[in-house]
């Protein structure tokens, strides 16, 4: 075990043995294994944007096999998806890649102001499914938000206490924020603290932008002098607001967006301290092997061998 | 086994023995055994329209036994219905014909614009009864979706630990959705997609017509030339968005029609590569004889003896 | 036992052999025993609709023991009530006849338009009060009714499995539902088949009025000239709705009323085919000697020796 | 044991042997043992409206002992209080005075019109903490009467199996009641009906005025000349609406009034057949020596010592 | 063990011996222990106000370590805070000093008028850390606040019978009262007879001003001349409030505020017999020196060294 995993896995010292042994699985495998940095490819835009929007793009999107081959052979640290993905394509890649089964999600057939997500599977389906950890979307800011605490709380608990790892996905959204808001720099730094005082081991916010969102946090912001003009200052921010570093946090791609503007953010990421990137409709909405390129070249950046 | 059936199972190797055992016997059952392709008789329509409507036009219908009499005389892959019509007939025709469980039912006597299902039968109900498989109803696009997702997600998880097959009836409705757009390509393919997401094992839609309903989907569908101008096409399609055709996906006859343009569209599910149909109306509302009739034309057709 | 109802058990073989047991005691008892006919005593009306509305009329009936006498003295097939008037009187009559405990009840301090009975009692209860079936209360078309049914649906499979028999009290009413139409034909129809379906020994509904208040309903029952002209044709058509006459159907005397006009409908039913009535008000309102005289009056009714 | 404890146990003859010991040692406990009337304590004025309202008056009670101290001086049948309360005092007087645990409570912080109290103690916690009875508040005519009947009924059947007393606080209050209401004859007796169908053992309501609320109630009241006129009367009529006498009920005494005015109703109560009173503030709201006093004048009223 | 705490744990002799061990490690821990007083550091206020606003004006406030040390240093008596702050912190400080577990928590991404804390963490999870007590909060006045009581009482009982103890924060809130009204005297005492009456072993309210919010109460506070003109005064009658003194009373120091402001308020606690402070930005909003002084002044009011 290199020294940085050791120093990330002390982190969680107060977890038991089985969650640790799965922590050290996500941030051992694959290309970035050992260096404290991950990239993940999650695929449940199906369910939370529609199949045709996720998958028209590359075709071969449809089939569940194709992510698992495209993880793997992309050297991802972990493969994240609902349960039917997983379900349908897990026995054909038995232990190639650690697992992330999604357990909640949400669809816009109706897209409420103020969402929930729904329950759609269980920490025991992941250990039926042999998968190293559980993600759970929570939506702070959402008038419904204490309902995901206290299932995102439920299931953290049911999971550690059965050894696996927990990862929240922590994005602010509902009737009290602008649509600006939702990646307001405060908003974003709050969405990471919430998620890592609910005990998270691996956190997943949005890159954050140089905008303030509330009144209150401005006054702190101005006066503080808190640096927040380039996006690794802003990373680092956020990066500080989970335990000063001491939770695992990666940002999300979103969506589809041209290679350089990418690139130009895992450096940031990268130089500001951010522990990588979670990286779907970017990888996977490309013919495999262009993907493939493309997310080399991200976790070079992480890796540092591409400046 | 024949090849087919066995290739069919094969998407399904995460489940259990039980489980997949009861797959199979949905699959070897009656007149289209071992063809990979299904026609199943549902009865719910006296919970979810009310007696008269279901059965004046046959009022042998009336009758517990009739339903089974006619699913097992016409040859289908299995005989579905709510907790008392199988209470009622199973002990006259055990283990005569794979029966699915119907667990949740809607009536209209309240008819919401939002609908939510009453769960009104249980998984270990199936097993005292003896049958193969559950069936579910979700509405995604109602405002109470995240429930019977859940719902569900709870049923579907209980099933197969104990060994049963899971059928979801996927039929968007909600006040977000126009009347239109309950049958829009794009929005029965996502259907489709939540379903086989959520776990399910058969999924049942409704046929699909070229209407595109969500404003971002109009946009992929004309960027990537979807090809949606046919019935056939379009079944193809929604066969593409459950798993690359890796889930089985059958289509909901609906209302009584005329023959030809039934068996046109039957025609049309089969060149699409769809699984089959389950149909209820068009068969029980007609004179015993002349549905026997027109459920084996509908057989022959999947069989593909009659053109 | 008799050939009838040997009959009439033999459409409940799913269950098991302690539910069977009594249902037949309910059929074997009283007056009417082995007839296949019923008349029940319920009095639940010092909760449903307040102490004096109910007992004024014959302060004995204020007695929880009064009602246990006259149901024995009359022959009735059983005594119904709510937990408080059960646990009160049944240790002075031991066994001297079957009961129905009733799980919900509701009250009139608050009368909302769709009403939702509260679980007032449960199977246990039933139990350890030696009951022979537990009765619940069910209300198609209220926006509430799927809780209602889904309790419905737990407390029959929870009595189901411990051998007692399930009767529903199955009456239309809500928001949706014009006065009129909570006693239209095609809407008592509906209710008794949604009490068959979700699995109820025996249903009890109110007599229906020729009205027809659903439009969908109407354009059938012209189109297939469904006879609805008489009461007896009306009872008729409840008792087809109700799997075809293989559930047993009661029906409920409502309030107070003239002595012909009510001995003209038990005619009805009878000639119509139904297995019954539960009547409460219009016994219990009288003097005992009277009260009883007016059941035997209809029992002699349902046994055929009163025309 | 008195004969006329004997007749009141008889009357509770389904309960189990504990249950009766506890309701046989309410009854025999204190100054009025034997009698078959009852003088309880209850402190939960500091919960329901606030402790400055409720002990500024005589501020000795804002120690949870000078409760317990208060009613075992007088003499009093047992004594009634939330979870702190009995908590905080229990271990200095164990065994010396019957002990009623109150397992719900209301606050004034927010009043709303459809009160709800929360759940704050178990049935549980009256165990291990020596208790012989559980108490428990309904509000019928509150919009959410149906979740207060259901959560009375599961602490009524734990209550019940574990062999407690259950006491029920049976108090109207809601939208559809005008303020008069609450205290209106048809509404109080239908209130004690309620409680009584609940299951309830001990019963406690409001002193009824002459006032009748319910339009269907009032035909009733006028066409079978229903003696109401006086309080005794209305006592009467009370009693016999909870099952004909065969349940204990009792009256609460309000704020605190006037001594001779409360007397003449505790005569009134006394002379129609009530089973005692429920006294809160007349009591502890005085001085110590004048709050014994005033109890034992109304313990000397219902003995009968007093005229 | 002094007189003082052995007194304090006679008011608790309903407890079981494990719940009275952990709350004399609360009270015998640190400089003050033995004395009957306590200083708490909680620190939650990165989920309550967010990472910024909390901890940008003394950066090393987002290290969860910071805070363990800073309350170990200061030799406070406890140390509170949520879920992932305790489990980040705890494996290196082990039985340094006792935990108090927060429970519930609250966001201002959304803020509610009428607000309800998401239930976050588990008696369980504060077994599994170690924990001496739970922490949980109330907000009496919001029209949520019947769930919170009743989580709090399921919380309070699963605590006590594992051996914990519980620390209730009551702060009014909610549209019924107005901002003046949440620290009014008659509201402040209200809240800590609440959390008194539902179990609470120490209880947390804030500061009173003069001001009387409820109309019932004004009458009171008037014809009784309840003495509330010093914050002394004032202090008094709330642990008056708290069962005469016989419960565990300490205050909420709020936002950071002027050094002598803040000690003149301690002396007034202290000297109207106030058990302590819970001290949270006035402590870790400043650098570490200052904060160790600042907390060791209070400390040194409260021992009596510092008049």
């Amino acid at each position: 075990m290199t020294e940085r995993v050791r120093e990330i896995l002390s982190w969680y010292e107060s977890d038991n043995p089985g969650t640790r042994t799965n922590l050290a699985r996500l941030l051992n495998h694959g290309r970035l294994g050992g260096q404290g940095k991950m990239v993940i490819l999650p695929v449940d835009q199906g369910f939370e944007h529609g199949p045709a929007r996720s998958f028209a793009p590359n075709p071969a999107g449809y089939d569940p096999d194709y992510h698992f081959q495209l993880a793997i052979e992309a050297g991802c640290n972990a493969y994240a998806a609902p349960l039917g993905f997983i379900e349908a394509g897990v026995t054909n890649f038995l232990g190639e890649i650690p697992l992330i089964l999604k357990l909640n999600n949400h669809d816009v057939l109706h897209d409420e102001k103020d969402p929930l997500s729904a329950v759609t599977a269980s920490v025991d389906d992941a250990l039926r499914l042999g998968c190293a950890a559980v993600g759970f979307t929570i939506y702070p800011g959402s008038t419904q938000a204490q309902t995901m605490y206290a299932q995102a709380r439920e299931i953290t608990k049911e999971a550690k206490s059965k050894g696996l790892a927990m990862v929240l996905w922590s994005y602010p959204r509902g009737s009290d924020l602008s649509k600006e808001g939702e990646t307001a720099v405060d908003v974003v730094t709050y969405a990471a603290q919430i998620a890592a005082q609910l005990g998270a081991h691996i956190i997943k916010v949005k890159l954050p932008s140089a905008h303030i969102e509330l009144k209150e946090a401005q006054k702190v912001y101005q006066k503080h002098h808190i640096p927040i003009e380039t996006l690794a200052d802003r990373v680092r921010h956020v990066v500080q607001s989970a335990f000063n570093g001491k939770r695992i946090v990666i940002f999300s791609g979103g969506a589809r967006s041209e290679d350089d503007a990418f690139f130009t953010e895992a450096r940031a990421i990268r130089d500001g301290g951010g522990f990588g990137s979670i990286i779907g409709r970017n990888s996977f909405q490309r013919q495999q092997a262009e993907g493939l390129d493309f997310l080399r070249t991200v976790m070079g950046i992480y890796a540092g061998e591409i400046k």
